[in-house]
């Protein structure tokens, strides 16, 4: 598919209610717990979406409109929410995320986008040049990434108790997500 | 973890809404794609997840309460949905699945499963003797499996659109789920 704005928003404004259908109020054995080192638990996932909500996605979108190439994007810290949001509850994340991202998405309509728009060019720190349509269509596949690492890592905790089931389950099976 | 009769219906229950959230009126070009060879898209995957719940989990429970290893289970036809729901609208779909889910369920609370039933004994056309427990334990890690790989067939959809971030998208580089 190519990127189109009406497409992406489908996805994106479901997220905070799939995540929150998913998780709240799940026991804390299924939200907390990682599988292995440099994995997540849920907990730290939705930590990483409401940061990047907070200071990336729009953030470079609004590079790219405003200053184009000249001005490379921050680098984003895809770690900080062990600090930042240290003794947040799962259901505070998860509020908060609903709320950035309706804001992230208020912003987004706003800017009345035109398909010339979207080929402008920003400059990410590591990857070179890219298009806010890459951006943009970033947005909507991290998100559903993320959605996947989730359900990842918690089925990763039954990984014993399916038994050998185990050979039919390719998520039990293939390499964990880590980041 | 282990198996916990109350941990693993948290998931269960939860998994309708879940799907609903994610794919309830999205545009077809997000719920009709798959992405290549025995790739299944969205649509095909509710309708996988509602037969094996109108006919294989708590038919199979039954069967280990009942008869125990005398009588194998009966295979499960994993890609009946595309006969059995032809026709059928995604709506349709999550709707049919959250009523069947809501009645195995509620069979699943009725037997007032014991510690000790959950180690009986059932016998798996493959994969020979498994338990009680493997089996319910299973069927959860399955619904994960399943929401992981609607999200990675939807984020195929994007694999061109974000350019050079591919390259961070563990969900579009990794080998996609076929099954």
């Amino acid at each position: 598919m190519r990127y189109q704005i009406d497409q992406a928003v489908a996805i994106l404004r479901r997220t905070p209610e799939t995540l929150t259908a998913l998780l709240r109020g799940l026991p804390e054995e299924w939200t907390r717990s990682a599988a292995g080192q440099d994995t997540w638990s849920a907990h730290d996932v939705v930590g990483h979406l409401l940061h990047g909500e907070e200071t990336d996605w729009s953030a470079r979108a609004r590079i790219i409109l405003e200053e184009g190439e000249s001005h490379p994007f921050e680098s984003f810290d895809r770690t900080a929410m062990f600090q930042k949001y240290q003794g947040y509850s799962l259901d505070q994340l998860l509020a908060a995320f609903a709320q950035a991202r309706e804001k992230s998405l208020k912003t987004l309509a706003g800017w009345r986008l035109t398909p010339e728009q979207l080929t402008l060019k920003g400059t990410h720190p590591a990857l070179g040049t890219v298009t806010l349509s890459q951006l943009l269509a970033t947005w909507v596949a991290h998100d559903l990434n993320h959605i996947g690492q989730i359900v990842e890592v918690m089925a990763h905790q039954y990984a014993d108790a399916v038994g050998p089931w185990r050979a039919y389950l390719a998520i039990l099976t293939r390499p964990i997500l880590t980041e």
